[in-house]
């Protein structure tokens, strides 16, 4: 139980770190830079946020945390590419998004408990789940942790 | 213990998957690609990929594994940015190395009891660690998947 303890905390420490990196990033961005791509014909800065703010969103439905707050990002930033020409928020939304959706999601990670982290997540089934107990909340956590890195390696070619 | 198993399965599992995905990246992309900056004015690709050979290699120490098989990369990689002028292997060799340090790391990551994760890192004392259980070998194995994924965010830039 000790070592649960541990991994829980070395897990939440690196997402809370990792988003606070990210959010340090948005207040020294101009929005010039944002509405920038991170290289020629890729991804823009501002859908990078919006991926990231909708898939974080999402955490709600596979960690079980209940409804989400902004399931209307998907269609822009999930379901299509940048420059689909589906309307985006501006980027003072999203940024208030992105604080409103990290802020609950620290909340509830708070009030779970430690042994919350190695239940099943809301994609795998009991069954499925005696036989594959790996995929736990915890993993979804760590996943998605790897998921935001992936995309601040992007953002930060934009300095 | 059940859990402590999962959870060394889950690390190892995302460690694997990510190096064998920028392996795979290495034998798709030709020289010129890994030749390019991958954004203008940031790193090159082959400097991100001797960059990560000789990270993963420093793994040895800090995961005490014995001594490191290319410490000689350090100068280029670590040490110094790109484009610094230091001699730099060719790409030929630098994808040699990468397979050689990945072969050796998982045979080595195999052979480490579970428990063994969760013992301290080799750059925090004994005393430390009473204090701080979490700067174990675990960790160290996460935070350097992040670190992977994050470059690997920039070297798909590449494609």
């Amino acid at each position: 139980m000790e070592h649960d303890l541990v991994t829980v905390t070395i897990a939440l420490n690196a997402w809370h770190d990792r988003v606070a990196r990210v959010q340090q990033l948005l207040t020294t961005f101009s929005d010039e830079q944002l509405l920038r791509e991170v290289a020629p014909g890729k991804n823009r800065g501002i859908y990078l946020v919006g991926h990231l703010v909708a898939y974080h969103d999402a955490l709600c439905t596979i960690l079980d945390l209940g409804p989400r707050l902004h399931p209307e990002l998907d269609s822009a930033f999930l379901q299509q590419p940048d420059k689909s020409g589906m309307p985006m928020p501006t980027l003072i939304e999203l940024k208030q998004y992105w604080t409103e959706v990290h802020e609950r999601l620290a909340r509830d990670f708070q009030q779970l408990p430690v042994s919350g982290w190695f239940a099943r997540h809301m994609a795998v089934s009991e069954a499925d789940f005696q036989q594959q107990p790996h995929r736990n909340k915890l993993s979804v956590l760590l996943n998605r942790t790897n998921h935001l890195v992936y995309h601040t390696g992007q953002l930060m070619l934009l300095k």
